[in-house]
């Protein structure tokens, strides 16, 4: 199976990715590769939009392969640090391009994860946590474009079967388990069966 | 240096890439490469604007290392037959992006051209030439998406000076003396001195 959980910075996204890995036998992935667009990516203090397109479409395409090899398949897993999800959400702030537009070009790019999870969260709980990191904030973690991409976040759970939304405002072993109901619910749908 | 030569179906352009290849010593290439993204694109009889867009995008990727290795280098000398520019033109027709965003997000993978050609033609001689090919048309080969196209390349090459504009509707001795008059120019602004 291909999974991805997706969410703002802040909703706990990377412990529930190692808790799913280890309780599927899955490779794991992070959304930007070592690649050279992804290291440039990285590397920009604040990127345009135009910058965050071209980049992370170039970086997703050498990662298409590794995606197509998990995606509907029952025999290997692959649960990936954020997906093109948060590209939909995330550049689409302040963007020429909407959420429909950034979704319609990375689909063209991605085949279709067998399930994305969302994991939700207030947006001033994430900014709380992000400040008591310690760490400098990066240009991602402003309340602004974090209320934006929690819309379309919601927006897209919404509207797509293929997305779960879950709520990240428990303990870790609360949503840990909510996300396996999640992983489990889509198993059985696709294959018929718990496939790990 | 990187130059390439853009215009619609029929402008005459794969001719004069090969006269100007030969007159510089120049290595050659074509805008859709051999990569799966290419072989994707090709494959497609009629691709929508977000499949075009996300494939054009992840194949160029693969080509940037070639493209950077040729543009503002005086020792050797890169011809493109067609480049992003023919995508800011065709990309942009019945799309939701306009040409402005497509260049803005090309240009953010690509490196400087030293000069792009734009070889222009009306539709209607390049409509002509196109049917009496006697070859199957394809999806880009019809005359409003060729309308749509050379507007923007006229657009584009009033607003840029690293494209000239040529005019095509000549035998093809007076395009390659057009296309040589304006590598020359070029390489005299850049380098001070013709660097073939």
């Amino acid at each position: 199976m291909l999974i991805s959980i997706d969410g703002i910075d802040g909703c706990g996204k990377s412990t529930q990715v190692d808790l799913l890995t280890k309780a599927l036998g899955a490779e794991q992935i992070i959304q930007i590769s070592p690649s050279r667009w992804g290291k440039t990516l990285r590397g920009l203090a604040s990127p345009t939009w135009e910058e965050q397109i071209a980049y992370f479409l170039a970086d997703r395409a050498g990662l298409v392969p590794m995606l197509e090899a998990h995606a509907g398949n029952a025999d290997t897993h692959l649960v990936s640090d954020r997906s093109y999800l948060s590209g939909v959400a995330y550049q689409s702030f302040e963007s020429s391009l909407s959420p429909t537009q950034l979704d319609a070009i990375n689909r063209a790019l991605v085949p279709d994860y067998d399930l994305q999870i969302y994991l939700h969260i207030p947006v001033s709980k994430a900014m709380h946590r992000i400040e008591t990191r310690g760490e400098a904030k990066t240009w991602c973690e402003n309340p602004e474009l974090l209320t934006w991409a929690t819309r379309v976040f919601e927006r897209w759970a919404a509207e797509h079967d293929y997305i779960a939304m879950v709520d990240a405002d428990q303990t870790i072993e609360e949503v840990h388990a909510d996300v396996m109901t999640a992983v489990r619910a889509a198993s059985e749908a696709k294959f018929g069966r718990i496939v790990w």
